[in-house]
């Protein structure tokens, strides 16, 4: 999906929200545990029940991997069922935080962008900056497909490296300066954790008009407008995250009305943010 | 696998190999690909081939994923294959550079560690820093597990941040330093690239006891004897990763006979080198 299509989405559903699928087994209503594919049919219903209110869906990875081949096997049958069934009116993520040298990445980005090769076919993948430009390189050359890059995250070990400086700068700055040269705006973004939003304005200052992936509104305690006051730009510019509060608003058979109730509040919540700023995505 | 008992696989068998497991469908030998799963078969029998000659086993995540499901099926039967049949003998390493937000690294652990959930039971796990300590926590609750921290890497863009500096400090150091406190030289080993032996002396003031693994001899060009120069301690602390030069020494039938030659060949140097120093694990 590309740039200005992303941008209508978000104009048409009047929404920035991104749901998180964070199955977890131990968590997901009892009486899915005893269909075929528990991870899928949980996912399944919360798609169908969240489409028009969210923008896109990030499976984060590491959920899937605990339960071994049977959850690769339930996060591909997520991804093919969201290109069936929402192809073009939604925009997915992998989140999967990878990184390694440069023929190693061009086996991950085979992974999330190459469906004849892993049978999985996402917009974009969220990458860590550790190991530099070639390590991010092989996933940027594949046309209308995006790397999310680590820049703040929003945990407390954010504070270990992330902040760590030259006296200038901080290594997110760093981050955020050197690799945007790599791409641009209509291949690349950015993860920036909501619970340091004052720190979108740094952000800001050296990427005015990259798309950001906020996570941590919710469970992890940032407040929405305070990331909207900070990270807003004219065209959205940005994507917010909401995972547990709204997959595991209920642990009853109502599981995917409560989920799209819980997005209906924060769709809400966007849709007076953007109209308030008089959001106009030509 | 405990420290003293890696200590000994490397006395025993006199080497500090680790043979990365990289299997790629267009470079494994032809007559494979018409078997149920070439890449268990390929590396069932690099494994049979070598096992005397390597002390550990490195699966390359990012070679499985590139094929979906099937690839992580190949995955998982390599590493049960190696805990039926080598347990003890090998120490098996998950190159996977994970690392997320607590909850999401517990769920990698899972992966990596507990195969009652997913059905994979690793010695090692490669980790990436940039989140912080959080991000490494999870998977240092496990006994005789062991996390592997990328410090510094043996590729071009190493330089990007792994050198970013605070005028005292470079990154890679700063994530030695900060990191080293997590745990111990009983759970906790670094990645240090070869490419830049003589910058293992800097790393070895920071860590003087822990175990190294060091990716980049052989096809990224790095030199053994140089990397033992700055690297060895008195219980030798280094594991050395070849991949390509290995497994793909033949494209023909003989592939493994060409495995081991090579392999061979390494060990060898690894002899030389240990007798050299004097090695002697008690």
């Amino acid at each position: 999906m590309n740039r200005s299509a992303l941008i209508r989405l978000i104009f048409e559903k009047k929404s920035f929200l991104c749901i998180g699928l964070d199955p977890d087994l131990s968590k997901i209503p009892e009486h899915l545990l005893q269909e075929e594919d528990p991870i899928f049919s949980f996912n399944k219903q919360i798609i169908d029940s969240t489409h028009d209110l969210a923008i896109a869906y990030k499976p984060n990875f590491a959920f899937y991997e605990s339960e071994g081949v049977r959850g690769w096997n339930s996060l591909a049958k997520t991804i093919q069922y969201i290109n069936r069934s929402y192809s073009g009116t939604v925009f997915s993520i992998a989140d999967a935080k990878r990184g390694d040298i440069g023929n190693t990445s061009g086996q991950y980005a085979r992974a999330v962008f190459d469906p004849e090769s892993s049978g999985m076919n996402f917009d974009a993948v969220t990458v860590a900056p550790y190991m530099g430009e070639d390590s991010v390189n092989p996933f940027l050359s594949y046309p209308e497909k995006w790397i999310i890059v680590l820049a703040l995250t929003s945990n407390k070990g954010a504070a270990d490296f992330q902040f760590f400086g030259d006296g200038s700068h901080r290594l997110f700055e760093q981050v955020l300066m050197k690799s945007k040269g790599w791409g641009s705006n209509e291949n690349m973004m950015y993860v920036v954790g909501a619970t340091k939003a004052e720190m979108l304005a740094d952000v800001r200052k050296i990427v005015p008009g990259h798309f950001l992936l906020v996570p941590g509104v919710g469970a992890q305690g940032g407040s929405l407008r305070e990331v909207a006051k900070y990270g807003l730009t004219k065209e959205c510019g940005l994507i917010v995250n909401s995972s547990r509060n709204i997959i595991y608003a209920s642990p009853g058979v109502d599981f995917a009305d409560k989920a799209r109730e819980e997005a209906g509040k924060i769709q809400q919540e966007m849709q007076l943010i953007l109209e308030n700023r008089g959001f106009n995505p030509q």
